[in-house]
């Protein structure tokens, strides 16, 4: 019997309020409006940026909503208007749309798009309109997705059609953190071969980071965390030197500026945390070195001193890695197919969608990687 | 009478304090030593950084000294070891040197060199050692030249030769502001044709940066500054649209968001302002937007939030404009007198060195562009 045109009722974690655990729920999803799809979702794992809206979220307006946003599914059913997709397909949900047709979407410069929340200047990362309900309320949809469910809604230009050959336990990992950490070194921070990189907090994005260094040739990786059990996995991804900054008395600018003769070419911050964002500035040599921000915070501010950019550094920023992700996504998908990208080294647990409460503390307390959910199929 | 090799007794400017005018005092200046050259200074003209000093340097320590560092003259007399000069050459110092052996200087991307008071991580400007005294005591050299002064000693590495039919009192301006502002568009900011510019501040540097975007071919060249009298001026050198952030309620970012919709392509801070080289970054549209730190200062830090440059934007700093300026002022100097740089345009004031603290006074408010001081010749 055909799902089609009629709510759906199912599981999901709802986040009531801030800085609570989510809860599963019996949630409503509504059908597809024009240009949406309705998603079966297969696996979703948990993203620091989900944990960071529930804990750093203070308006009470933001609440109830359905997190996640790292995912892969099939679609179940199309809204009117919808081109390219059918029931069947597997896909990845995309948590910035790429709607192909605005002067982001047509430079090859950058992967903004008009349609998405950063070029609306947004604060709040969700969706204000949304498919779901739940106990007679509605229930916002995070960054317009809210994988944490088995089925979720969501627009035609935030999401994309992937090989059906592909494990979507594993590729599901591509919807954000590991596309996000391995860019910043590939298109943000542009590696070159023979450079020496700093990446700064082993968690997946910066391991992914780790890798991308890697894949670009760079002949030195120093991998930075105050957790040393993360190195012998950052070794798998090719991290060469590591330093626990507690090991050190200097501040680790210092520590990393003496280890290469005046600093690094390219660091990576991948925490989101705006000392460290500064830190790793500092670290780079003069004259070229290239700073890239790709942990995401919004309560605090960055500061530097002016000489810090004058000396001849670059500060930058990247959202998902810089690439346009529709089209992306699919030839991340190919190249681990391919065995040229890894993923499954970066998952650490899976469980149950039942359990996302569960995973959201093992990440919070830095006790995984990436946890990958299974609704029940 | 030959003076080579003689102590000079001349005239020159003294910064006895901080924050107390120059004093035009007898001083002596002692023959060159190995590698370093004697200069008959034949032009030199006030450049906010030597306000900077005098102004903004509290340590004691750092006076008494002779300020004054872009100028032109003519080689009196060569220390041991030096080649490539000899006594009549015409030359301009330079604020950073160029020693052509270092991994910076053999690098296309930078124009740091090891031997450069950046590279030490200086926060005064100025050299330790000097060949100044007066009234029997040392007096520093401010960024190894002081060119406030009849004559003065600056290291082979700091000083080019020129063009011998070049008008010193003319590409005496090329020594810092000119290709600092120039240098910030063109190669900094890599300004691309047909794109849109905002140059905050329109001092000289100000100018020479609207000048670089015009000549790398920007479209529309939005002139900023809180003194309307600049505005016409800065239409010379080729700007297109002048915004006063005074005649505005909303900060200048806003309207300039709001004239360009979305931002500017780049941005150009040419104050040495803290607040300004953040209203510039935000000015910035996301996605490509690159903004410039060229004004100086190093009292107070930056700061944004880190989506600004998350969001795709790009911050960074130049140090004279980005040119290895040891090999670039000769083709600059070439450019002017094959009218393709504009230079006289910029001086607004001829005195006498005797005047040169009338001269900083004029800077100090606003009254000149830029004021070129002659010593008797």
């Amino acid at each position: 019997m055909t799902t089609a045109g009629k709510v759906i009722r199912c599981r999901a974690a709802v986040a009531w309020e801030p800085k609570k655990p989510v809860v599963m729920e019996d949630v409503e999803v509504a059908p597809p409006q024009a240009h949406e799809l309705r998603i079966k979702i297969v696996a979703t794992s948990v993203c620091h940026t989900d944990l960071y809206y529930l804990y750093e979220t203070e308006d009470e307006n933001s609440f109830p909503i359905v997190l996640g946003h790292e995912a892969a599914g099939v679609v179940e059913s199309v809204g009117p208007g919808v081109t390219g997709f059918q029931p069947g397909d597997k896909v990845i949900p995309l948590p910035n749309p790429q709607c192909g047709e605005c002067r982001f979407c047509k430079s090859p410069k950058t992967n903004q798009c008009e349609k998405g929340w950063v070029a609306n200047t947004s604060v709040v990362l969700s969706d204000p309109d949304s498919r779901f309900t739940c106990k007679g309320k509605k229930v916002l949809q995070y960054l317009g997705l809210s994988t944490f469910s088995e089925y979720t809604v969501v627009s035609d230009l935030c999401v994309t059609k992937i090989d059906p050959a592909a494990p979507l336990d594993k590729v599901c990992l591509l919807g954000c953190g590991i596309l996000t950490g391995f860019g910043a070194a590939v298109n943000t921070a542009k590696v070159e071969p023979g450079s020496t990189c700093a990446v700064f907090g082993l968690g997946a994005v910066g391991l992914a980071a780790v890798m991308g260094c890697s894949a670009a040739g760079a002949k030195r990786i120093i991998a930075v965390d105050i957790n040393p059990d993360k190195f012998e996995k950052a070794k798998v991804f090719g991290a060469t030197d590591f330093v626990n900054p507690k090991d050190h008395s200097e501040p680790v600018s210092k520590v990393l500026f003496e280890m290469t003769n005046g600093g690094v070419d390219y660091s990576l911050e991948c925490v989101g945390n705006v000392d460290l964002m500064r830190s790793a500035l500092e670290s780079c040599v003069i004259g070229w070195g290239v700073s890239v921000i790709v942990g995401w915070t919004d309560t605090s501010e960055i500061c530097a001193r002016p000489v810090q950019l004058i000396a001849g550094r670059t500060w930058k920023g990247t959202l998902l890695g810089g690439y346009k992700i529709k089209t992306a996504i699919p030839e991340l998908v190919k190249a681990y197919m391919d065995k040229k990208l890894m993923l499954d080294e970066f998952i650490t647990h899976n469980m149950p969608l039942e359990q996302v409460s569960d995973a959201m503390e093992l990440l919070k307390h830095g006790k995984c990687i990436r946890s990958v959910l299974s609704p029940p199929q």
